[in-house]
């Protein structure tokens, strides 16, 4: 049974909605959360579009929806202020105005581009995410961040702006490339390992029929990862303190992309690194039972998911990604260790005591 | 005295200074409202940067902060996306930061746009405003629209974000060019007529003193204004009711600065004439009494502003503009009238109804 769930927010409230062959009656759901019928844009890439536009289109259509679609490169080289302008004069182009919404049909990338349009176009419409990945599903897809790179930083430009509404199809995981599909996992895990101990005895049991991509097993854990994710933004929408628990393994997994070039590892990939590594530094530093690190490091390893460091990880862009961080935190880095499974905290810890834990 | 309130928003508050001499002490206040001093940046342009930019320096670092300047072209041509990429590439090669702040010294064109950048780097850095014209400080500091424009629209590209504190230092009112100085009373006089008809009684005592910009007289009316401002906001940030009622005026007053070439009439003289135009249009078709009109009519005589309508008006622009209006709001024009001074309300008028008023 698709599930359906309320997240309140400050200001705003954010629908979800999880389940099989949802895509193909977004627009009827998008009016259920109030979604004016207008003029609207679909933001989706070349690679998603073949697959999900007219499906994404027809539903809206029949809903009274006039959606146009605006597509944009794959990949995160789109993620640009270049892109921004361009959709821009797309939606100019095609008259959309204040009671227009867009629809965010893609992975990440997509959901990242299209947040920061919704959000500034006219002074923000309405947004909603069907994200087609399961990074995007457990994940990216609920919390209101969006942005896109400068030349010289990640995500430098962006704002919170939270969807009215998340879709999530877990149809669409069914031709997911393996390698997309196993790095979701990774944010999965997190959940299991921060917030909820009993998350990970059922993944142990499930995980099988979750990489076979059952839909029951795909739609409970889809389900499950969105609900702590809600909890936790419900709390902390901007990241003043709670929400900061969810970069458990993202320090070392963010200086790990940074240091071995983008697309080397993935995502969740370089997570899933850093979170064994952080598993371990907890082991060191804040009690975590060598059991409990055991059983995440296997976890991780059924996910299919990579968890040792890279041979060359000791080298000067990894140091300079940590430093950096280091310095955006006045001088010493915020780690996220956890004292058990399921009981994460905040620790101050050195450069040399990271780099001292990885060896 | 410098006047001080707070302003509750949903999520944010926002703090308002009005006083002389603010401006030499804007570093303190600063940290009296809780921002932290640390690296920031005072956007400005080349026109007040040889007045002030020093002034506000000298008083950030004196009270901890490290400014840097960011100097934008002055003029509307400057509030376009490639000027807020060229202010993130100042931002990140002076490695500012989340805990970073902007303060935007100048008009309202650098208001706009310092907070379309406040509001987009990072997710969200701190914003003061510190304007340093009568627009600005009675109207466009507070309240937390901003936005840049792109080929075909004006401000097609902003956010809502609000500032965390607005220093309204009315020394720097004394230096403004007349014609500035005056467009600046229209959204004076715009707040007596739709919220507060004693105003309209001590406008017309006090208007000598203000036109001699009397220090006084500027800091009642500055403060004055903020409050009633601040009063919409705090139960309409994002415009759904009640803020509409600030676009007394200017449903005409846009279509006339489209329709005459941006900077044949500044801003505030386009809303005078309409302002003019709706008070006629009250009394035909809201009863607004002819002795009402004709005291805002002469309140915006003696502030020096025009009211009639240019000569060649009724031409294909303005309709056009109209039209463009009507359109947004699915096939009316709402539009702003009074039932007395100091009662507003909103009639969806037809456009042959706006233009037979007209003539």
């Amino acid at each position: 049974m698709p599930s359906s769930f309320k997240v309140e927010l400050s200001r705003d409230r954010c629908e979800v909605r999880v389940g099989a062959g949802l895509l193909n009656n977004c627009g009827a759901l998008a009016r259920q959360s109030g979604v004016e019928p207008t003029r609207c844009a679909i933001v989706t890439d070349a690679n998603v579009a073949p697959r999900y536009l007219s499906a994404a289109t027809d539903s809206l259509r029949a809903a009274g929806f006039d959606p146009v679609g605006v597509e944009i490169d794959p990949g995160e080289l789109s993620k640009s202020l270049g892109t921004v302008g361009e959709i821009f004069d797309r939606l100019v182009q095609h008259e959309l105005d204040r009671k227009s919404s867009i629809f965010a049909l893609g992975g990440g990338v997509v959901g990242d581009i299209a947040g920061l349009v919704a959000s500034t176009f006219m002074r923000g419409i309405t947004l909603v995410q069907i994200p087609t990945t399961l990074v995007g599903q457990v994940d990216s897809a609920l919390g209101g961040k969006n942005g896109v790179n400068h030349r010289d930083a990640k995500n430098l430009i962006g704002t919170f702006y939270q969807p009215r509404l998340v879709i999530a199809d877990i149809s669409t995981l069914a031709t997911l490339p393996e390698r997309e599909f196993r790095e979701g996992l990774a944010e999965v895990i997190k959940y299991a390992a921060i917030l909820e101990a009993r998350m990970v005895d059922d993944l142990e049991r499930e995980m099988p029929a979750i990489i076979a991509r059952g839909p029951q097993a795909l739609e409970a854990i889809v389900t499950r990862s969105l609900r702590h994710k809600a909890d936790v933004i419900e709390h902390d929408e901007r990241e003043h303190g709670r929400r900061a628990l969810l970069n458990f393994g993202h320090t070392i997994g963010h200086a790990l992309e940074s240091s071995s070039g983008y697309g080397t590892l993935l995502h969740g990939e370089a997570v899933s690194i850093g979170m064994r590594a952080a598993a371990r530094l907890s082991c060191q530093l804040t009690g975590l039972p060598s059991d409990q690190e055991r059983r995440l490091l296997k976890l991780l390893r059924i996910a299919g998911l990579p968890v040792e460091m890279p041979e060359d990880w000791h080298n000067e862009h990894f140091i300079r990604a940590l430093r950096l961080d280091k310095k955006r935190s006045d001088g010493g880095i915020n780690f996220i260790l956890l004292s058990e499974i399921g009981r994460p905290l905040i620790r101050r810890l050195e450069l040399d005591q990271i780099l001292g834990g990885l060896r």
